[in-house]
């Protein structure tokens, strides 16, 4: 019986590759390489590859994107071929709603849904973990933004020692062929990883917790987590060795400056939607010279 | 990366595997083996491979099996370590309702849940083929009795040329792997495709079209499908061989004879759930020597 099919891609290859010399290589993990080591203390969180070397022109240039992205959304919906799904992954702090914000804060509701993933119901948990991820899908012609994602189901039980190793890669595998679905039924699938230094982090748990108003948004718990670092950041490596497919690759994002974020991010989402070459639908021919009387 | 996990079932193996010598044996798509020819043609459906040679007795024995059904669906719901899909497969007239009643006929409605699949919706077409059926499947505990399936996708569209050849290979594929990650997580897939001969359907039409009680079972374009009966024959062979797997195998079902249709069915139904070993849950210790005042 066929096991896996031919990636066979409806918008084609090129949409989710980073060219050759772009700024973007360095920072895709490989969806072609057979075998992979991935090293994020090789890659630095402060690092600004997409930068102009002047803040507010970076600032200005987000802005820009992000109205851009919105101006694109509204061929996107109407041209209906596609679903575009952004995965934002990342520990705490290291920016998932600043960049919901940042980069999709100019786009219409109608056209982008977000979703927030927490631990897992009751109901779904009587279910395969990514039985709730693939209700959440985008249909055609929509957008969709995960803040965390089903990676957090390789992440958190692995941390733990809530599952071995036997079954990670079978998670692994499961999260392939389901983006395999996916993308070749017609879903771009843009994973991003938020990474930031572990320091940069301290201060933002540090900034949460003498900030009142940012008190909603802190846990203790959190700072059990970060006890975890290491163990979560192994984790990571693992995840992006293993799940950077040639149709749903990872893009590691320094996440340490905040503007060149989601600078990049907007620019690698604007830069998704244009290569699609998405157009109005067919014209309606009774339409020409058609008057409303 | 890696592109699919070793097959690891939860319940083990020989839960889906027909023994040796056994009259399932012949009229299960062979799971393991790399390539099949199926032929229709070669599987009578006119054939009676679990029949005691009495009518009566047969009769009676559904009967029993239908009430055996119903308690080990007791527990097998507290169990609650497996979720148990029946997929029912057929050309019209082919006994699926029929099944559903007479196997499932005496199980609490609590326990069990049917769901009948029409033509997709316009939220349902803006999805992959896959989204609508991942949301009807049983949680822990559940069963659920699909009354066609998702192997409409690789049937209808096929027949009339919607999709291509390799379109239909990779819905096959995407068909195994998602049904690997339904079996990988505690979900049995037990899938019958209900054989009947054109001369038997040739009758049972005329039936619907002479008993005023069965109208609402029958539309004109049934006839223009049974038009397409060797076409659909050809689809299902095709799907048969693509998706019978080791994790989800095909077994098909002489349909000619409704009692032994149903003999047979809700056989290999209690057969599977007593070769899952179900137990209540462990006790609580508080239980123990516990009074209520």
């Amino acid at each position: 019986m066929p096991r896996a099919s031919d990636t066979s891609l409806p918008f084609g290859d090129a949409v989710l590759r980073a060219p050759p010399g772009s700024p973007w290589k360095a920072w895709q993990i490989d969806p072609d390489a057979e075998r992979r080591k991935v090293s994020l203390e090789a890659l630095d969180p402060g690092a600004r590859p997409f930068s102009s070397g002047d803040k507010a022109a970076d600032r200005a240039a987000v802005e820009r994107l992000a109205t851009e992205i919105d101006e694109l959304q509204n061929v996107f919906h109407p041209d209906g071929r596609y679903k575009l799904l952004v995965v934002l992954q990342g520990t705490d702090t290291s920016g998932k709603d600043g960049t919901v914000r940042g980069v999709f804060g100019r786009t219409s509701p109608l056209g982008v849904r977000t979703v927030g993933w927490k631990a897992p119901t009751e109901p779904e948990r009587a279910h395969d973990f990514l039985w709730r991820i693939h209700q959440a899908m985008p249909g055609n012609g929509e957008i969709v933004v995960f803040n965390r994602s089903h990676y957090e189901d390789v992440l958190v039980p692995v941390v733990n020692g809530w599952i071995n190793p036997a079954q990670t890669r079978q998670r692994y595998a499961h999260i392939n062929d389901f983006e395999r679905l996916l993308a070749e039924t017609g879903t771009v699938v843009l994973k991003f990883m938020l990474h930031i230094g572990f320091d940069e982090q301290r201060q933002r748990l540090q900034d949460r917790i003498d900030d009142p108003t940012k008190h909603w948004k802190f846990s203790l718990g959190d700072l059990d987590v970060r006890q975890q670092w290491a163990q979560y950041q192994k984790a990571y490596e693992d995840l992006l060795e293993a799940t950077s497919t040639p149709w749903a690759p990872w893009t590691v994002v320094p996440g340490n400056s905040k503007t060149h974020r989601n600078l990049m991010i907007a620019t690698l989402v604007r830069d998704t939607l244009k290569a699609l070459k998405l157009r109005f639908p067919p014209d309606d021919p009774r339409l020409k010279g058609l008057r409303v009387t």
